[in-house]
């Protein structure tokens, strides 16, 4: 199975994908067609999400959004399949409504290449339940793509806003794991990426990720660090 | 109807529900007993929290936490219902679970006062669609008590982790209000409560609310307005 799952889309300092465009122009250097599933945008258009992805991606691949006419024959079309971030409930209402789950599943399980961001990432765990999004729309489960065999938090962060108290991102991914205890979670901070490929599957970037399972306190899996073993529970 | 909707049950600088203890004073001025829901509780005790909130109202009241024999009977038994925060989910899960939705919804029409802080006030909203909290366990639907017509954001906050990518606090509502436009919105934040008793509705606090209402731009509510408007759409 060939994976790249981000964290995020953009860097604080840096365009959109941008800081991904190395392990893009890696991941999809045999591809020459990409599906693009835009659901999880609420308040801009299809279209323009679109022309984002396309507009960042597009020297590498030929980028066709799956809203341009049948999804599931888009996404069987093509030669690798991308989701992009926002809303995750609103995605996963989607990708239900428009009969694409067990199609980018039986695809990607086949060995088209699958990338995610954000929402994107998250949808490639078993549910959706380490989603940090609000719950604007409900779907019909919370049973995503699980492409992998443990929870991608994204956006991972360790700062909390000075006097405000609701929870830390710590204390949501705990009460995850004391209520989930067989599930690992992997909380992926800003600028990272999981990459699964022929290789076997490694942490991208320059920061390390934390990891949760059950009653084990937290821990911290280093820059660069194989992933393996979360692959092969 | 007689409700008392805190944002959160302590401040930065004071106890547990210690801000909040005049409001309450009043609130359970007529009630002896008060039937306490625990079970937005994920990572400590019900008993932990039945004491914690016996510390802070029982000198106002006698607090029995549903969990310590037939949950509809406790809440029959009493003379008002309080609903703790924590875990959104979890909480609407464990209400279905306990067919505790039906009887709290009667007995609050009736007359009962409800009072509720954080998850216990979101789930006074029709939905749970504007919880801030994980989706850990999936509850049977997010149809929640709506013993008020509009969404309750609890902890609503301006502030945004510095360098952090994930949305903003106004960014999820806005998207909440554009996927649902005919649901009003308040975003109550910390110190914030919704008073609604015989006099009328208002917002208690020292800080002003937000408020979302479709592709209307937000718009502040001073602190001390009455909410009338808001339970009479």
């Amino acid at each position: 199975m060939n994976l790249l799952l981000l964290s995020n889309s953009r860097n604080p300092d840096s365009g959109y994908l941008e800081h991904a465009r190395p392990w893009f122009s890696d991941f999809l250097s045999g591809a020459k067609t990409l599906a693009f599933v835009p659901y999880a945008a609420v308040r801009f258009g299809y279209d323009q999400y679109e022309k984002a992805v396309s507009d960042a991606l597009g020297d590498l691949v030929e980028v066709r959004s799956v809203h341009r006419g049948s999804p599931a024959d888009i996404v069987s079309e093509c030669d690798a399949v991308a989701v992009g971030g926002g809303n995750t409930f609103h995605l996963l209402h989607e990708l239900y409504r428009f009969g694409l789950i067990e199609g980018i599943r039986a695809a990607v399980a086949a060995g088209m290449p699958y990338c995610g961001w954000s929402a994107g990432s998250n949808i490639a765990s078993p549910t959706i339940r380490t989603t940090n999004d609000m719950p604007i729309i409900e779907p019909p489960s919370f049973d995503a793509l699980g492409l992998v065999p443990f929870q991608i938090n994204p956006h991972y962060l360790d700062a909390h806003p000075d006097r405000h108290m609701g929870e830390t991102r710590e204390e949501r991914l705990l009460e995850f794991a004391k209520v989930n205890p067989s599930v690992p979670v992997i909380g992926l901070r800003e600028g990272s990426a999981i990459l699964r490929d022929a290789n076997g599957a490694r942490l991208l970037g320059s920061r390390s990720a934390r990891i949760f399972r059950g009653s084990e306190p937290p821990a911290e899996l280093d820059a660069g660090s194989g992933l393996d073993v979360l692959f092969n529970q």
